[in-house]
């Protein structure tokens, strides 16, 4: 079941999902699949074939219960229950995330970071440790998730160690293409190609 | 002519170029377009179709001029002259790109951040004005990007602010789907939404 919705599909499902939370804070109770394919930014005809993934939902005329989906999506997405992550390098955009108290409303809470100089970085709310612990608390306490914020000549040697030790799924700020196994997972967040991107567009 | 590139095919391009860096500074001469796939992540076909949007490169068995690739590259993508870039909020996110110096090798330059409380973030090494100077300074300086590090509750009033006084492209960092015209850009980047969609296919 678990391997047969697409990446993109998940994707778009997260998306929707944090589109309906100003709704739930309205307390609206249904939504149409044209307003939520609005919200979302994608054609309707491609929001109904990726909510097929999650099961029957509404119905037509009526649109969709906003508490049920919600919960639906939650379910299908996994984070019902909340889900430690590690962050490794406490750098600029390492300590914002850090700052930022992570992102305790999708489920995930930083437990703990690591740096090469972990004595600069005390400041945090979240513990800070040395590069040389980080193999044992992954395995000790069965870290899945990583977030990847260090230069990239360290990215890869970092990657294997995360892999190696039963990380399955990376979020990746570092500005190279990691190579892992087939069965596992890296999102990569590469700002100055996000930048770049644009700039081919403006006039 | 511009608008012919797919938005993804620009996409990969920037990585690509991001690919060949290393291999320039270590003076490589050519690089096989299996090569640079696989370090780009993507399949040769894929490459070679990218590729073919920018003209004629490499010869059969021969491979690509890494200094050619990366030049011809630079000029379709259109960084060969540098950019001024906004930024606006200079939260934990925001201080930390201010902080990183912007994207310098990738020909982006953050020349002003805006912020609610510009007084709070004068430990930058790049001015930090009030939210009341954007306005002007966008037209007087004719920025045509803008970074987006802003709550999401503000976003869209300030997207809006943005576009009336003519940015063309918004990186957004905030989350919610920006209401935009047909002919602005917008890349969002949603870490929640990253991290979310990781979450999903571990086991």
């Amino acid at each position: 079941m678990k391997e047969t919705i697409p990446r993109k599909t998940v994707y778009r499902l997260s998306l929707y999902n944090r589109c309906l939370d100003p709704l739930r804070e309205r307390k609206d109770e249904t939504i149409s699949s044209e307003a939520l394919a609005e919200l979302a930014g994608v054609k309707p005809t491609q929001l109904r074939k990726d909510l097929a993934y999650c099961g029957q939902f509404g119905r037509r005329g009526l649109g969709y219960n906003i508490r049920q989906l919600h919960a639906r999506l939650a379910a299908v997405l996994g984070h019902t229950v909340p889900q430690p992550v590690i962050l490794v390098g406490a750098g600029n955009l390492g300590s914002a995330l850090l700052r930022s108290g992570g992102f305790p409303r999708e489920g995930f809470e930083i437990v703990a970071a690591f740096d090469t100089k972990p004595a600069l970085r005390q400041d945090s709310p979240t513990p800070v440790l040395a590069m040389s612990r980080l193999k044992r608390f992954v395995r000790d306490q069965t870290i899945k998730i990583a977030i990847l914020c260090i230069p990239a000549a360290a990215a890869q040697e970092v990657c294997n160690e995360l892999v190696g030790n039963g990380i399955q799924a990376i979020l990746n700020f570092a500005p190279l293409v990691l190579k892992v196994p087939e069965q596992i997972i890296v999102n990569n967040v590469d700002l100055a190609i996000e930048l770049e991107s644009l700039s081919y567009f403006i006039k």
